[in-house]
């Protein structure tokens, strides 16, 4: 087993847990409070500590803190987010109507991450038979971003209701690059305690058993067949 | 700011900051004790607490300890790490051959996460600008997953070295799913300090400031150009 001092203790684990649990997609709560520059190192240092494949780490961060390049984005987002409101009907259109979906200029700061899938750091490793890895390196820096959020009382809403060429020229990010994630992040009134979508009556949780398979895909019971 | 009950403590915030830096990529220190089944359920129902875009919640976990599928998958991985291997030359050559790249059978448990783009939960909300956002959920289990595994103990290996159709058809995944990570993990004898890549010289860390941009991609300090 592992040696003691690599161990974690009870409190330790659970701020982890705490992390992953209490973490909420922030739209409604977010306080105008400024984020000091040694919290936004912290959040950051910690994505930049995620995993990525053959040591890439392909990821870039915007910390974007401008009002007018914000409120460009918001535009952008309010663009998108009424094209795609057309798509619904009924009740469906009504709860659409209903949810706040971004907080673009409610949030002080908002962080854009992109994914590099040319960097040359890596030498290729482990990028063979799957070029998507290096967006999923970045997806892991992003959600140790969020988790770092948390522990921080910082609250992060991730949006993506966007038109992504647009946002590629507000920010003027290189034509080879993926634009991963735009994130608002700031302190906010309080962590809901459950999500957003649940609350509002969008979406209910799958039980964990519904997506858990044993050995193949279809076994639900170790050793057995569904 | 946050409610006092909902901040987190020293103890509480320094567990979730040593999972994200103390987490390594492991190949060569598992151990073969067996991963107790309500281990296993917290790491994977820290997985099922991922942000997902709409609450689609679009990934499945199928649990790999039959030796038999453990085995295959290995000659898979097998292959394909030679035919890598065919890419490089000299000194890097060498550095590859070196390198342990996965721990299939050594680690008593695998974990094969896929994500379902179709899948009907959130009914499509925020997926209609980007559609990559389903994946991107899925990847986002997976760095819960990874960050949980280390504060039970636990290591992980993501190999990402293997032929994803043969892959697919030894587990019987269905045609229209992604295969998104195929994850070794067990106990371990240790945690090394730095990324094994790091260790033997294959790559080095970047400096947190070269992926920094203030504002606009390029600008490199708040209010100035690079």
């Amino acid at each position: 087993m592992t040696e003691p001092t690599q161990k974690f203790s009870e409190d330790e684990r659970r701020g982890l847990y705490r992390a992953i649990y209490e973490r909420r997609d922030v739209r409604s709560q977010f306080l105008p409070d400024f984020v000091p520059d040694e919290v936004l190192a912290r959040i950051l240092d910690a994505a930049h500590h995620a995993p990525s494949v053959g040591f890439m780490q392909p990821w870039d961060f915007i910390v974007i803190r401008d009002a007018e390049v914000r409120g460009e984005v918001h535009g952008n987002f309010d663009a998108a987010s009424r094209r795609a409101a057309e798509t619904y009907e009924g009740e469906r259109r009504k709860l659409y109507d209903g949810l706040k979906l971004a907080g673009i200029v409610d949030a002080p700061l908002n962080i854009c991450v992109t994914c590099d899938p040319q960097r040359s750091k890596g030498s290729g490793l482990g990028r063979k038979t799957d070029p998507s890895v290096a967006l999923y390196s970045t997806v892991c820096a992003v959600q140790n971003l969020l988790l770092a959020a948390r522990a921080e009382s910082l609250g992060v809403g991730w949006v993506s209701i966007l038109d992504f060429d647009q946002l590629r020229s507000t920010l003027g990010i290189p034509p080879h690059l993926t634009l991963v994630a735009y994130l608002c992040v700031g302190y906010v009134s309080e962590f809901r305690p459950q999500p957003d979508l649940q609350e509002k009556g969008w979406e209910t949780r799958s039980a964990l058993a519904e997506v858990t398979h044993y050995d193949r895909w279809g076994m639900r019971v170790r050793g057995g067949q569904e």
